[in-house]
């Protein structure tokens, strides 16, 4: 019998939450499911959705009696939220998050909880630019790589604890340093919705954008997709990951300053070799990389394949 | 009775022979088309997937008779095809192209084509990343924007002929000014597969790629997803639009130098501002444009509907 409470009802917490209730055969035994959020309409959806098995009062009936606390908000929330349970958690409370940054969480866990009490940083690689409750999955987190940053000082049943309740949201633990974590995000995740702003940016201050909205097509939409999703969280990973992202901003700046020069020189080869390059590698990468829901590599650009197994028999029992 | 000509058996020239051959109630009256690729594999795939009538043992096979000929080709092709095809059209003959870029093939054409053969400048705005005959769709086109450049000398005959053959595929007519197509296009279709590419590029030229791509994830798959395009059009679209593209790479550079030099100050209201402004004007973008396909507006992030009407039952004959 495990308690978890997730503090946040947003849409991680609460596919997580979803999840966790329809596991089965989970490690952690009988579960019972805590939420709060301080936005009541997001706490009463969340248990519209059958996320959670108890709205809480406030954070300290949500965390009391609680084995794990999920922390399910944008990080600079969480640095606030880690000072105001700190107080109201039992030793050997396990705390983790769902933050897209790690190097900055896990210090404020260490200057903010009290001894006992183990902070074992997460990040879930699921997401959408949907927002909220409403928009929350059942199968959002299957399949889907889940790191799990780990202290040194962590004990060995909180370790237990945070891998069992990753496998029975359906996603794989990955254990990685915090820093390294935080390096490489900024190139696969950070990176892309930075890039997919700036696009948005450039072309709407300009003054023909009226004109150019209408010839904007499925390729804009696509890559400006991650635009939409929330500001608030954006400006937080930005602001918790700075050096890297700006190392990667270098990066990318460097790669468009490079093509403009071919282009200048009207340098076809280059140009070619650019395109062609990029096209290998990406074709080489949607090749390996494992994390991808089950049949999902067979059918990118088409509708996902039909849920089979624990996933396929929750969706028909809505 | 109209003999149409599709030079080139890619996506787009055989979903275009798709759309045609199921046109109801077109202006043009009786439809045959006449398909000609010079790769033999992708012409016999085209008739394959019912795109064209007949296929043309050769240029001077395939356009004989044709009262519109329709280059599909990519733009750098299409100005060796326009040399080869000139001495073998008839007074009277209307040649267009389906080009992501406009103003260089319109000069091509005035050079290359006999007097008496107009040429209207063509580009639908409807593509994917996949390429070839095997990812044509009759339904590609559906509801699409068309552009269509004219030139002062065309007659009204060939306009109204490539405004039927348009409508036909089921499109929308858009006529438009060359240079300000180039312009409009470099700002929101080929910065973003310049962008798609330079992401993919500075990732994988890094020494820890090998260890982020198990980590890149579902926002990295859909921000790069047209660099796995064709690199041969990135190429000829990047060569023939070099001003207007280089303008707007000066565009998105200086965004994240803004964005890094924020990041450097600790600016954290700037970077918000920044993407509260990024997700504003891309949800206003997506209530406004008209570039979309019946019902899609309603279903962004999720399975399109199902296809009625005409192109529902095509779907079903299959």
């Amino acid at each position: 019998m495990t308690t978890v409470a997730i503090i946040g009802m947003g849409l991680i917490g609460t596919s997580l939450g979803m999840a966790l209730r329809n596991a089965e055969d989970s490690r952690l035994g009988s579960l019972t499911v805590v939420g709060y959020d301080r936005d009541r309409r997001s706490l009463g959806a969340a248990r519209g959705r059958l996320a959670i098995d108890r709205e809480a009062r406030d954070l300290a009936d949500a965390v009391r009696g609680a084995q794990v606390v999920v922390l399910a908000v944008p990080v600079l929330a969480a640095r606030d939220l880690l000072r105001e349970i700190a107080p109201l958690l039992a030793a050997g409370t396990l705390v983790t998050d769902v933050c897209s940054t790690k190097a900055a969480i896990m210090g404020w866990a260490t200057e903010s909880l009290p001894a006992g009490v183990d902070f074992i940083g997460g990040h879930p690689m699921a997401g959408s630019e949907r927002t909220g409750p409403e928009a929350a999955d059942a199968a959002l987190l299957l399949g889907a790589i889940y790191c799990l940053c780990v202290p040194a000082s962590a004990r060995k049943e909180s370790v237990d604890l945070a891998e069992a309740l990753v496998v029975a949201s359906g996603a794989k633990p990955y254990y990685i340093d915090p820093a390294e974590h935080d390096s490489y995000m900024a190139a696969v995740s950070h990176l892309p919705f930075v890039l997919s702003a700036a696009l948005v940016d450039a072309a709407s201050r300009s003054s023909a954008w009226r004109e150019m909205q209408p010839l904007a097509a499925t390729g804009f939409r696509d890559v400006t997709r991650l635009a939409s999703g929330s500001a608030e969280m954006h400006r937080d990973i930005c602001m918790t990951n700075r050096p890297a992202l700006s190392h990667w901003l270098g990066q990318v700046s460097a790669v468009l300053d490079e093509l403009r020069a071919q282009l200048a020189a009207g340098d076809e080869q280059a140009v070619a070799a650019f395109f062609a390059q990029a096209h290998e590698q990406r074709e080489a990468w949607l090749q390996v990389r494992p994390n991808m829901r089950p049949g999902e590599e067979a059918f990118e650009g088409q509708q996902p394949p039909p849920r089979v197994g624990l996933f396929g028999r929750l969706s028909e029992r809505k």
